[in-house]
């Protein structure tokens, strides 16, 4: 039974000459599905639709990608609660990094279980780690879902053996980015701020929605460039992913914070937002 | 009429939860073949076993991939003059950046007619270009040929609609790196030099073969960092790569440089050590 599908049906294969194969040459969307639908589908079109302009790769129409991941869920048997890959790759190619004989692009949706923490996490926030795997600093694909995603497969592999649910990564210069999977928001004197990903990072959509959900009720999060050791010095720190939404984190290394108050309520604004996993 | 081949035969397609395609979890090799054998196979295979060990991917024995390329050669059309590229990734794999459940590694082999520069390209040098487009910096993946190869894909088409044969690319800090698919030597008061990729770039294989032929005639080129103003400063460049060997750069924007001596010299002596592209 295959998990993945295109346009017309079940696949288990994508092409060899694939570009995002030979290249990493695409983009992905990991998106939540509950209750049978697509959560905060507007936000992950918004950040392909971004993504394909700045790697000029060509974007299907929204109501097409809507359509196939409609079908992807309707053949599936994860569909409630579940996890949905979008890939959208710049299409079968000729060898050679030009783009010129590849202009059909590819797309195809993956459906899967949803693999959340346990409830628990969420009163009581996950243990994390700093990752010794730097993200590379670059402003050409800084904020975008590429296919190359070594840099997390590496950072990820570091928490094998550990019990973090969670790794932190910094970039080359030693500021704190985001999680392999997540984004990160931090309190300091009341005061939330999220670190800068102009450089490097995944801008995530539930980042997003929680920044949106914040402005709803008047409060800001500052984005900026957040050392190591302020992030070590705040009095909260929580991350985000479009999946399990907020998670506070109890601790990070040999640091350890409260679940609070802040934290608690940007979780129940979120709740009260359309992410029911923020419900304590 | 399929390119791609396995260990058993022809392929056209790979599975799509194979890690190459999802994460970008792999590396490759282009390996020119020269009368039906592959060219600086050893150096491929240093270069890729080192890639494995540091992204942790399991390497198969050489003599595996010898025979797997062996193979594929003999089915393929394009054998005499040719070029081979040899994918390895780290495997079909579930969800998820941690590659638990991914440890059989997968290989493939694609065999392409060479396409070789212009005879004339060889003595009167090519024209390059300086690519808008900037190397990540990051020394966890540095020197390494991954699947994730964004970076060259952008930059390379910047070069569509110019006269270039190849774009020479910059790190965000300034600093002249390689290109798209070439390392760079420059020639600067006799004294050769080419730019370190400790932290971004490929380490070519035909760049080691040029400093090991130019170390055994005594003569020493420096890594070093190299900027674009004492790029443009210097006396002679050349670009290599395991296909076309060595090749005068003649202009790169507004700069334009003779095809001196010690280029000419460097050539005649890779010549003489199996780069038959070479021979002027």
């Amino acid at each position: 039974m295959s998990e993945w599908f295109d346009a017309t049906g079940a696949i288990d294969t994508v092409k060899i000459g694939d570009r995002g194969f030979q290249y990493g040459d695409g983009l992905f969307e990991t998106i939540a599905i509950r209750g049978g639908q697509p959560r905060l589908w507007d936000y992950h079109m918004d950040r392909l639709s971004g993504g394909c302009k700045r790697l000029a790769i060509r974007m299907p129409a929204r109501d097409e990608l809507s359509q196939g991941l409609g079908n992807a869920l309707r053949h599936s048997s994860a569909v409630d609660q579940g996890l949905a890959k979008l890939v959208l790759t710049a299409g079968d190619g000729r060898r050679g990094y030009g783009r010129a004989y590849a202009d059909v692009p590819f797309v195809c949706y993956g459906v899967f279980e949803a693999a959340l923490p346990p409830r628990d996490s969420y009163r009581e926030g996950v243990v994390t780690a700093v990752c010794g795997t730097r993200l590379a600093v670059n402003p050409t694909t800084a904020g975008l879902k590429t296919l190359g995603r070594l840099e997390q497969v590496l950072a990820r592999s570091e928490l094998a053996a550990t019990e973090a649910y969670e790794g932190l990564t910094m970039d080359v210069d030693g500021n704190i980015i985001c999680g392999t999977m997540s984004n990160l928001f931090v309190v300091h004197r009341s005061e939330l701020s999220t670190p800068s990903l102009a450089r490097c990072g995944v801008e995530g959509v539930m980042r997003r929605h929680v920044m949106v959900t914040l402005a709803e009720q008047g409060i800001r999060a500052e984005i900026r460039t957040l050392t190591l050791a302020e992030m070590n010095e705040s009095d909260e720190i929580f991350i985000c992913n479009s999946q399990f939404g907020v998670l506070p984190v109890r601790r990070c290394g040999e640091h350890c914070w409260p679940v609070g108050e802040i934290t608690r309520s940007v979780m129940a604004a979120l709740a009260a937002n359309g992410i029911a996993e923020c419900r304590l």
